[in-house]
């Protein structure tokens, strides 16, 4: 109940008071397609933290982010994209690549988040849990966020820190099951590319990462700024043709 | 006729003189759809080499990175991939993720390039191309390398590179005309995600940018070890439905 007062009042203050109208389309496959209804319009640069960790998967980080940031050339306002990492050192991600992050957890002057994005890393189902730093971090600024969005295996973080508590969600295909063993309680989907809950947006990463962030481009900024955002990524994007499910 | 020497070399040197046959399928609208041949099986580990410079696009970075980086969970040998820049900075993508190379264009520990691949970055078209130091460093090391693969703009530093002399290539579909103009004596193809001509492979970018590496994965590995790659990043591989060309 908390959550939801917070949702609704970030997102009255993100939107200006705008509300929009969506409807639940679940269809036989736990499925749904739908057109996208009228842009929230943010009337404010929205802030996007990107927590990254040792072990951080390159697709699920830089998917999302790259949708995100080239907002700024499709809107007035925009997002303002950055990485937070709990320390300032290097994190090295899966693949190898060597990432500065640009604030820690701790930083004076991390930007408040409008837009908490948790992409999968390689500790994201074990160790990562157990980390409560991490664990705390997320559940505090995702309690403040308008938006949450994983990618990938994510969702067991976001899942640890409380933030899918009554949520429907997914994660990455193959991870499904221990996903359901490790949280009992909650509603799982899959073959889906993304599920949307609330102020909280699940995704199964890899390659389909940008699907959720093209997705909240359009609730938030209108179909026409995604679809040039998917042109600008050589992605012919069309939410219809899209798996997805919206939870009302 | 001296890089189709250094070409058939090296592919000797990598498969231990085991070629494979291939055909050109050029169909009406200059698109292919080919089935794959025996696969090289690489007798060493690869060293692929993914040069960096500020400005560089996250997308067609890690895209290409993610699949070579992952072979080696699904091949014995597999390669090892690494970010090369112009100096030991810190190098600032486009979107704002900043990136400690691995090594400078002049470290005396640079492994070897087997696999050369320049991803596009802000200045591809512009500045990057008047950058002796880059355009020498990709000549030089391009010349050597079995595989060169381009991701999105990274074809306009390569044709710059003579990389492309005679070759057959594409780009980002927004610049394919002003590649035409920059570089009029080139056979340049658009509406493809990749273009396959002897030791170069160059890619549309973007969020297509997984598809020259899938490619390159199974003509060296095979369709099996491509299609497991793909289901790790929730990609349904399947090179039979790609618009790719493949130049004899």
């Amino acid at each position: 109940m908390k959550m939801f007062i917070s949702l609704v009042t970030l997102t009255f203050l993100l939107v200006g008071g705008c509300a929009t109208s969506t409807k639940k389309e679940n269809e036989d496959n736990a499925t749904s397609k739908k057109t996208s209804s009228k842009p929230l319009n943010p009337d404010k640069v929205l802030n996007v933290a990107f927590v990254i960790v040792d072990g951080v998967y390159n697709s699920e980080l830089v998917a999302p982010m790259d949708i995100l940031h080239h907002t700024v050339f499709h809107t007035d306002k925009g997002m303002k994209v950055f990485t937070v990492a709990p320390d300032p050192d290097i994190v090295t991600s899966f693949e190898g690549l060597k990432i500065l992050p640009d604030y820690t957890f701790s930083s004076d002057s991390l930007p408040p988040i409008d837009v908490l994005v948790v992409p999968s890393a390689e500790h994201s189902m074990d160790s990562d849990l157990e980390n409560e730093e991490l664990i705390t971090f997320i559940r505090e600024k995702g309690a403040r966020a308008a938006y949450v969005m994983s990618l990938c295996d994510g969702a067991f973080v976001l899942a640890k820190a409380g933030l899918v508590n009554g949520k429907e969600s997914t994660t990455f295909p193959s991870d499904i099951g221990r996903y359901r063993e490790t949280f009992p309680s909650l509603t799982v989907h899959e073959d889906v590319s993304f599920v949307h809950d609330g102020k909280l947006i699940t995704s199964v990463g890899g390659a389909k990462s940008y699907d959720p962030a093209l997705y909240l481009a359009e609730i938030l900024y209108g179909k026409e700024v995604a679809k040039g955002l998917g042109r600008g990524l050589v992605i012919d994007w069309d939410l219809s043709k899209i798996d997805y499910i919206k939870v009302d």
